[in-house]
């Protein structure tokens, strides 16, 4: 049976691991945390620091492929791996590009991807000296993610909660949807696209919070943002699955917002709502078989189950009945051992119905599942 | 989390295992091969022996509820737990009809549910007694499963076929058309019905071979069939799931053929044919959840895959890349460690399109997808 390694234990690798149980294939996980929500559901649970590149190194040699569930994991034991002649996907080419915000939209400049304007800057005195760059959105140039490491900055007021390191300062464009168009590659270059999924945020926290698949795009708007997607992950040149986030403001204008290499929280609903899941085109391509079908079966829409405020400790899914007897309501509770205000928990996709009909069960069951937790916080 | 223990650890256990990791469950598995389909999947794996009361009654005693993938389970074990109160799901008394055939037929006979007229025999001498039976099927009261303990004796030629031991000699019923019509039960009483499913028979393994949903019945056939199906398993009074097998003759009389008491091979097209799946639903009745919809979301076929004639050892999966690359194709493998001629390997569902497009691919499935071995037997 083909080996496949995955970097990191979250609940993308658990999905992925769901899948993984459908092939012929033995399954390797490495992560620091014992109890991680892809613990139970591997082959072989390797304790051991993603970020540390001998820990890379010694996991990457036990398996046939090694693919990750998270960018935060060691280049160096990836490049290591590949000067070895192993197979890694996405390669560390496309991994060095999107893991710095920096690089990736010089990536997007140099390829002639529209993506909004922006400057390089490094830390407060760089914030100070691009005022004339207001409105706009520092992103850090590293380590962010889901939703930290990204502040919106629209006067000089602002700057005191800027961040003191190298980041990017990009104008704040006036986003009147946001897309994401999900990209699969395999080693011969072929791609895949699956249709496009709309996406609404929580303001508060930059998570994506609710999400709805067909996008409600004109047909300009969908050519453009499945072509703009398609050069993205065409340029990283590296076989894999590619979620590219997209901006849209009211004149159409399809502008980049970011890359992720791997399954995402924007395919979530690809599981019940594509014949082919996003986990399972990512096996598919680890696997060496081919693409799936992308097609939607029916209309869905995605809730992410996120921490409440004011609760930490061992979650209590308080409405989990009730959400599971409302109709084509489908629970993914990620087995997590602690809740934080804002954690991703879980999530929820609903099937079948029009978009209004849609938005409304998933408003319902936002309000009826609650991710409380056994301590106040 | 609720602690969900499964007696078994085959692939209804490993199945069971993949949905089981959408909720906030505590999974338990018993089995007495550590490298069984199951064991990688759980939260905890157990080596135990199902059919010794002593091991089921110390893992019964370690979660909240218990199941079983298979039959052949310690029904003493059961009941010793039962009355320590604890929750078995079927209960002991509804596995203890349906596992020997002999209590089954009595059993559908007492409640005035349609089956073929059966004898008990003890044996050949009591085959010798009931010549003017046949033609009839003797099926071993207890033991038999996946088609063994199955004999059709024509003739008094074909006696010397037959099994010495206890058993059912049914009258050979001439079938028109098999169906299968899963219905889930709560601990309140309430039935949950999934449409019928009609199956084909390998003739030489009498393991089910290909199964179309939705099945071809008249409108009264349809409704015999659902209240048939309805009365064997409000009768069997426990919670739970329950398989049941009808033949129907050409005149639209339905029998009963038999019951299994769990999840069952023909409700594999389910996982992605159905809203809820037949794992989601037992899943849901472990874990005090509400039923899910049985509604189709698509037209399936369901092949399974079975070991291949004259091979054994390691399973070679032949033609996995071409099957995958039929559209809207979803492969099952079971991950077991060795192929035996006829054993299942795996099942592969197709959706969509009308029954005679299902029929055709499930067919270039069938001779695309062989399961060989490294050996030769």
């Amino acid at each position: 049976m083909k080996r496949i390694g995955i970097l990191g234990g979250g609940q993308l690798g658990r999905m992925l691991l769901q899948q993984a149980a459908n092939y012929p294939l033995e399954t390797w996980v490495m992560e620091s945390d014992p109890d991680c929500p892809a613990a139970g559901l591997c082959h072989h649970f390797v304790k051991g620091d993603i970020r540390d590149p001998d820990d890379v190194v010694a996991f990457g040699r036990q398996v046939d492929v090694l693919t990750i569930e998270i960018e935060h994991v060691s280049l160096e034991g990836l490049q290591a791996l590949e000067a070895e002649g192993r197979t890694v996907l996405p390669n560390s080419h496309a991994l060095g590009i999107i893991r710095d915000k920096s690089l990736q939209k010089a990536f997007y400049a140099e390829h002639g991807i529209p993506t909004a304007p922006f400057r390089i800057i490094e830390g407060m005195a760089g914030l100070h000296r691009n005022l004339d760059f207001l409105p706009a959105v520092q992103k850090l140039a590293t380590g962010g993610y889901d939703g930290r490491g990204v502040q919106i900055l629209r006067t000089e007021a602002d700057l005191s909660k800027g961040f003191d390191a190298r980041s990017v300062l990009e104008k704040l464009i006036p986003v009147h949807k946001e897309v994401a168009v999900m990209v699969a590659i395999d080693a011969a270059g072929r791609q895949t696209v699956y249709p496009a999924v709309e996406m609404v945020f929580d303001p508060l926290l930059n998570l994506l919070d609710m999400q709805v698949c067909p996008a409600d795009l004109s047909e300009a708007e969908g050519w453009k943002a499945e072509a703009v997607a398609l050069s993205v992950a065409r340029n990283l040149r590296s076989p894999g699955l590619f979620a590219v986030e997209l901006l849209l403001d009211a004149a159409g204008n399809v502008y980049v917002n970011e890359t992720a290499p791997r399954v995402h929280n924007s395919g979530h609903h690809s599981i019940e709502g594509n014949h082919c899941s996003q986990f399972d085109m990512l096996l598919r391509l680890l696997a060496g078989y081919p693409a799936g079908n992308t097609d939607a079966i029916l209309p869905s829409v995605m809730v992410n189950l996120l921490g409440e405020d004011g609760h930490a400790g061992t979650p209590v899914y308080e409405g989990l009945p009730e959400v599971l007897a409302m109709p084509n309501t489908h629970v993914h509770v990620y087995g997590k051992g602690e809740t934080r205000p804002g954690r991703k928990m879980g999530h929820v996709t609903l099937l079948g119905g029009d978009r209004h009909d849609l938005l409304h069960r998933a408003g319902l069951v936002k309000r009826t599942l609650r991710v409380k937790g056994t301590e106040r916080c």
